[in-house]
């Protein structure tokens, strides 16, 4: 196997894809012959690559000097289609036994997916059919609803869907694997998980980080493209989706995309931009670029009708969190001295993994009054060393020709829909420029008054 | 206030009702003024009751010397009705001015419960109307139906239903208290607490001692009348019952008793005694006593129609065990390899106070199988200092006139009922001599092969 990163110098490269190889190797899941070619544009050898690789690792690497034998480096400008046909011819020289399963790893900006794909295929390194050979596409899949339209007009005409995995590493977390599972395999969530029960939903996806280095990618995005167009809407999507019919990839995605083109926005939205950005490397001066954004909505399906869903994500936040919170109506006993807090299922993926549910039960003590207590589920804990990263899994999948954590084309297109819409509103709306957290979010309930943020 | 204990001298006083009302001194929840009258046949002076008391006394008393001034002791033969004129002079005599506030407390086996009531009305100790005067019956109340009925015809005839306190120390349980709580304050769970949602339901209340001391009690009693009568009765009343049009005493025991009145046994019964249990002192010989338990009961009401209920109680068991175990239907989800565990909702009441949810979560690590979780309270771990034990929160109770967690008489009449059937029918079911808990379970899951014990 040939696992091949195209702009291998980056971050993702050093922080998670290594670290996610590294880890399957470790657990034998790789062949037995199999190399890492890392491809961009600077000029190092394979000594100097695996250098910068070792310059960013951190944790334990007991076995990385059998493991970094198999990373080499090649030197490219993947910007430039021709050189892509010496790419080819390199490959049929140096890894001619190794060439039956390649895997072409797009680490790149999304403007380079379609040249890189392009010459891949114009090369006839990637063939039509040939399930062997696939593109891994990081998310965002394309900058628009146009030019995602293009990308996979362009990929579809020469190779199949089945060739083509577009990454959204979130579906890998195991708190999300773990949505579907709760959903459906438990009688007790499965009847509460509608209108009828369920009060509202929150999304909450924080990030402490500022913009950093990636300040000439990320202003070109916003949060709007960086978290809301994938990570926010898959989730969405499934903790939204009706019931499939039955467990496989095809019949679940059939569902999930349901919920996406069923998204209602309502006015009730906002935008931000933390104080100071503008100020970072490679912003352009003036920009309106979002930070945070905050999205009321509404699923039109059966199932949620006049259900509020809010979607909150931001950056320079006072931590990093993702969670989603249910919250339930209250129960339909009278209380004469007041109604109980309403119950809460709280779903965390990150840092903690685990479930949460808050509900009422009798105070320890002399007195008999409710007040909220806390079932608690933490899916580490019982768990001899860690949970896989989510690049492993995903990487595993592909491997294994599993694309049932990857998203489908028809699922980018709505969610390119809904994003299109919102960049046009976005230009309607104040921006708000925001110190912190406490700042944002208390801007925010005045926004949305019904709801404890 | 003065707290007379009539039998005194038993274990019950040490172990529970002193260390109770220690508590509540502890706690300033007792008045300025009160005395603890032990009345027993025993020839003690207080000093001599007081040093039994202390020769049983477990933990911490650190305020023990300041409270064990307000320990007397009386003695007199209950059993003769003409002992009750002295004890009525004395207590003008000694306690004049304590005896605005007068509980009386029958720690005693039932049958002296009619005559100590009669010689306290005869005697005008307490007297019909009088709220501040009232009278404790240790359970069981009465032997059977016709007993409890004489009793109560005899003590409503001379004092009002609401001087008598009809105890059954389990509703002081926090656990037990928790249940209406969980199951009304909470949207969660009071949609799926009916036939549509739940499988099955078992009460277990095991105990590990055998009848030790308490030979000639027991062997009149059995595990039916004392513990099915009362504490799993009441248990399945307060599981069972329909939600009530509010939350008052008498609103929530007009459902309580309906639960009981619509019981309806199956022939899946099975009753044990334990090996040795013979050779115990204080038991005839030949004795078809029952240690054991074992009941299958439907409720005839549109909330569990064909629900079963499982009713499990020995001695000699493993270990001390008290909880409710809620086995929820298989989810509607349909699994082609199989589907997973049931849900289940445990209340455990003893050892630990807390409640257990299992649930089907991912399985931590690559792959993608749903395992059984467990979402966990624990009702003692978050809270400074321990939950008030049982007669603690009772006997307050008593002081504040607060009946709620007492049984009223047709709640008694109807569990008699029950056991009166179940006593005639106990005659024609063979005994299964047991050795343990392995060995009795055992010979009850031929039984019942639907459920796991």
């Amino acid at each position: 196997m040939i696992f091949t990163i195209f702009g291998a110098t980056g971050d993702l490269t050093t922080k998670k894809l290594i670290p996610a190889l590294y880890n399957l190797y470790i657990e034998s899941q790789l062949p037995e012959e199999f190399t890492v070619l890392g491809i961009g544009r600077r000029d190092y050898d394979d000594a100097g690559f695996i250098a910068e690789i070792e310059a960013g690792m951190q944790g334990d690497y007991a076995e990385w000097d059998v493991f970094k034998v198999h990373i080499q480096y090649y030197r490219m400008d993947f910007s430039n289609i021709d050189a892509f046909s010496a790419f080819s011819a390199m490959l049929k020289t140096h890894y001619a036994g190794q060439l039956r399963d390649k895997i072409f790893y797009l680490a790149t900006a999304p403007r380079f997916f379609p040249i890189i794909a392009e010459g891949l295929i114009q090369n006839h390194i990637v063939v039509r059919g040939d399930l062997r050979s696939k593109i891994v596409f990081e998310k965002p899949f394309g900058e628009d609803l146009a030019s995602a339209k293009s990308y996979n007009r362009m990929l579809l005409q020469s190779i199949d869907e089945s060739q083509v995995y577009r990454i959204d590493h979130y579906l890998g977390k195991e708190m999300l694997q773990n949505i579907l599972i709760v959903r459906f395999a438990n009688k007790i969530f499965e009847n509460i998980w509608n209108f009828k029960h369920i009060d509202h939903i929150k999304i909450i996806a924080y990030e402490s980080e500022t913009v950093k280095q990636r300040g000439g990618y990320y202003d070109q995005s916003g949060a709007l493209k960086d978290m809301v167009q994938n990570h926010l809407f898959q989730t969405l999507a499934l903790v939204a989706m009706d019931s499939p019919t039955g467990l496989n990839d095809r019949l679940i995605k059939d569902e999930k995309v349901k919920v996406l083109q069923r998204i209602v926005m309502s006015d009730d939205i906002m935008f931000g931009q933390y104080a100071g950005y503008l100020d970072e490397k490679g912003i352009p001066s003036g920009s309106k670029t979002e930070t945070f954004a905050a999205l009321k909505l509404y699923i039109n399906t059966s199932r949620w009708q006049h259900t509020p869903f809010y979607l909150i994500t931001g950056k320079k936040m006072d931590e990093k969190l993702f969670r989603i919170v249910i919250t339930f109506k209250d129960s339909s006993f009278f209380f004469e001295k007041g109604q109980p807090e309403k119950n809460q299922l709280v779903i965390e993926v990150y840092p903690r993994e685990g479930i949460e549910i808050l509900f009422n039960g009798k105070a320890p003590g002399l007195q008999a009054y409710a007040m909220p207590m806390k079932l608690d589920y933490c899916h580490l804990c019982n768990t001899i060393g860690n949970t896989p990263e989510a690049y492993e899994k995903l990487i595993l999948d592909v491997i294994h020709d599993d694309a049932s954590l990857f998203t489908r084309w028809d699922e980018i297109e709505a969610s390119w829909e809904i994003i299109d819409a919102l960049e046009m509103i976005k230009h309607f709306e104040p921006l708000v420029i925001y110190e912190n957290q406490t700042a944002i979010l208390a801007k925010l309930e005045t926004l949305w008054k019904e709801v404890k943020i």
